[in-house]
C-alpha cells in the first residue's frame, strides 16, 4: 500500500500528463505562449488551485496565479506552462503543479504558472516572470500586445501582473545528467550560470580542393577545427564551466572547395561572471568575434532549501544550473531557492523527458519540509 | 612594336573576352550545356575556324568542330564553351580559341569546342568528349535528349560524333597557384589526379550546453574537429596528396545545443591511385564513411610537349591536375597531352579569373613548335 505521498506523486505525475494533452500539435506537446491549448490549461491549473483554497486570477500577459494570506510574507512559488516545440512533459509545469501541491502547507502564499519562459513565439523569454517582478515593459511590442489581446486579456492592465513576495522557490527538472551521474534524485541550486555567447568568423581562402597543394592553403576550417579544440580544452581545464561549439558553417560549403569564411557559434558559462568572461576573453583573443549575449550569472538562496533536503534525510547536493530560468528573474527582486530533480539520462527538450516517481515524492517531501519551515 | 606572337596572343585573349559575352546572366558569365548563348558561341568560334581553312560542323551533344586533313594522323586539338554559374573568361575557352591559332601549323588537325565540361546543367561532367570517343550514350538519357533537341539537334546522331584521332592535346588554364607560385607561364601535365570522395559522419549525444558537464558529453563536432586536422596532417605528410574537408553539418546546429551528429566530406586527390586509396582508407578507418566516388588518374604524355617547351626555351616543369578535364576523357581513348597556362593568384570558376598576355604568348609559342614537331 502506498503511502500518502507515493499517492500525491502519482497525481502530480498524472496532472503533468494531462496537461501534455493540451497542446497546439496533435501527438507532440508543443504549447507556446497564449496559444490556444493555454486555456485548457488554465481551466485545469485553475480548478486544481481553487480545490486547496487558492484565490485564482490571469494576469495581463496570462501568467495563472493563485493566491491565499495577506502578502505580507508571501513566498511565491511558481514555474512555467510553456513549451519548447516537440517538448516533455514535466519542463516546467512539474513546478506548477507541485507548487500547488505544496501551497496546502503555507499561510501566506501564491503559486504562479508563468505564462511565457521559453521565448518560443517571439524570441523574448521570460515574458510571464518578468510581468511578475515588473520589468516586462519593454517586451510587450506591438506583437505580444496582439497576441495578448487575441487571447481576450488586456496589455493596459500589465502593471497590476506585479506580484510583491518575500521569497520565491521554485521546483524544475535538472534537464541535465549531473544528479543522475551522483546517484540523486534531488539538487539545490546555488545559482543560475551566466552566458555569453559569440559569433566567430575564421577566415581563409577559398580555393579548388584538387588544385590547391596543401602548402599554399589558407583552410578556413582547419583553423576553425584548432579553436573547436582550444574551446573543449578550456572547458575540460576549467572547474565549473562549460564551453560549446553547437554550430559550424562553412563557405563555400561544397566537397570540392576548401573553405574560405567559417562562422561558428560559441557559447560559454559559469556560475562566476569573472571566470566565464575572462575563459570567453581567452577563446576569442585575436578573432573576428561578435558578442551577442552577456548574461550575468545570478547567486540563488540555498541555506534553508539544504536544510529542509537534509531534515528529510536526503543528501543535500549542490548544483549550478548552466540553463536560465524564472528563478533568475525573480531572484533580481527577491530572495530565490530552487529545486533540481533528476532527469533520467539528462534528456529534456524532448518526447522522451522523464521524472522517476520515487524522485517526485523525495521532492514533494523536502518542498513542503521548506514551506513549513518557511512559514515558521 | 609588338612582334606577331604577341598580336596573336592579344587577338587570342580579345576573342576570350568576345566570348564571355554570350551568357545566360546579363552581368556574368554563365554558359551551360546547350543553352541559348551557346548558339552565338558556335557562330563565332565557326566563323574563326573557317578563316584558317577548318571544315566546321556541330555534332549531336553541341560540339563544335573545325577539321582539316585526311584523319589517318589526326592530332585532335581541344577544350570546352561551357561554365560554370558566374564563371571567369579563360575556363576551358582559352584552349578552343587557342587551338584555332594553332590549327594553321597542322595538316591533319581537328580544333573541338566541346559543348559541356563543367557537368552544371544535368550535375553529369564531359558530355561532349564522352561523345566525341564513343563512351557518352549512357549520359544521354530523356533529360538530355530533351535538351539536345530543343537547340535544334538529334540525339538519334549521336554514334557519328565520335572522332578518332592519333593523338589529342589541350591548352587549359592552371585553375591553381602552383605555376605562379614557382613564377613559370607554361606547366606540362604529368597526370590528372585521381579522386576519393567521402561523405563521413560522426556520432555523438545532442544535449543542452547549459547543463551537460564536460566530462559528461559526448560532442560530435569535438571528434569531427580531431578528424579535420588528421586529415590536413595527412595531407601535408603525403608527397603530392591533396585532402579535404569542405563541408562539416551539425546536427542539430544551434548555438546552446552539443552537436549530437557532425556530417562532413571527404576529398582526397593523388596522381598515384595506391597512394590515393592508401590515404583515403587510414581518413576514414573506424569512421561511419559512405565512399561517393572514386575516380582513377590518368596518366598523360609529357614528352613530346616537353620537348617543345624546352626547344621553345621555357622551363619543363611538371605538375599534376588536381582538377578533372576533357583531356582525361581523351585520354582513354588515345594519347593525350596537357598544357597548363598560369592562372593568376590560382584564381578560377570566379570573375577574376585571369591570364597574362606574355604567358599565352609563351603558350602560343609552345604549342605551335608542340604541332610543327608532331607535323613532322
Amino acid at each position: 500500500m502506498p503511502t500518502r505521498l507515493t499517492a500525491e506523486a502519482e497525481l502530480v505525475m498524472a496532472r503533468c500528463l494531462e496537461l501534455a494533452q493540451c497542446t497546439e500539435e496533435p501527438g507532440r506537446i508543443t504549447r507556446t505562449f497564449l496559444s490556444p491549448p493555454m486555456r485548457r490549461v488554465h481551466e485545469l491549473v485553475g480548478g486544481w488551485m481553487r480545490e486547496v483554497g487558492l484565490q485564482v486570477s490571469i494576469d495581463a500577459v496570462g501568467n495563472i496565479r493563485g493566491l491565499r494570506g495577506p502578502g505580507a510574507r508571501r513566498l511565491i512559488i511558481g514555474s512555467h506552462l510553456d513549451t519548447v516545440p516537440n517538448a516533455g512533459a514535466y519542463d516546467g509545469i512539474l513546478g506548477v503543479v507541485m507548487g500547488i501541491a505544496i501551497a496546502k502547507e503555507c499561510s501566506d502564499v501564491a503559486v504562479i504558472g508563468f505564462s511565457e519562459e521559453e521565448g518560443v513565439k517571439f524570441g523574448v523569454p521570460f515574458i510571464g516572470s518578468r510581468a511578475v517582478v515588473g520589468t516586462a515593459g519593454e517586451l510587450v511590442d506591438a506583437r505580444v500586445a496582439k497576441a495578448i489581446r487575441e487571447y481576450g486579456l488586456d496589455p493596459a492592465q500589465l502593471p497590476e501582473a506585479r506580484l510583491t513576495g518575500a521569497a520565491y522557490f521554485e521546483i524544475h527538472i535538472e534537464q541535465g545528467p549531473v544528479l543522475e551521474h551522483h546517484d540523486l534524485a534531488l539538487g539545490i541550486v546555488d545559482a543560475i550560470a551566466g552566458q555569453s555567447r559569440y559569433a566567430v568568423t575564421f577566415h581563409g581562402s577559398a580555393n579548388h580542393a584538387g588544385t590547391t597543394p596543401m602548402h599554399l592553403r589558407n583552410d578556413a576550417l582547419v583553423r576553425a577545427a584548432n579553436w573547436i579544440l582550444q574551446v573543449e580544452r578550456c572547458g575540460r581545464e576549467t572547474e565549473g564551466l562549460v564551453a560549446t561549439v553547437g554550430r559550424c558553417e562553412e563557405e563555400p560549403g561544397a566537397g570540392n572547395v576548401i573553405p574560405g569564411r567559417v562562422r561558428a557559434s560559441l557559447d560559454v558559462r559559469h556560475k562566476l561572471d569573472a571566470i566565464r568572461r575572462k575563459a570567453a576573453n581567452e577563446l576569442v583573443q585575436n578573432l573576428d568575434a561578435e558578442l551577442l549575449m552577456d548574461v550575468p550569472a545570478m547567486e540563488l538562496d540555498v541555506t534553508a532549501l539544504a536544510d529542509a533536503v537534509s531534515q528529510e534525510g536526503f543528501a543535500a547536493f549542490h548544483l549550478t544550473s548552466g540553463a536560465g530560468h524564472d528563478a533568475m528573474v525573480m531572484a533580481g527582486a527577491m530572495p530565490a531557492s530552487m529545486l533540481f530533480v533528476r532527469s533520467p539520462k539528462g534528456i529534456s527538450h524532448h518526447p522522451d523527458e522523464a521524472v522517476l516517481v520515487d524522485d517526485v515524492e523525495a521532492a514533494l517531501r523536502c518542498a513542503k519540509r521548506f514551506v513549513r519551515n518557511w512559514n515558521g
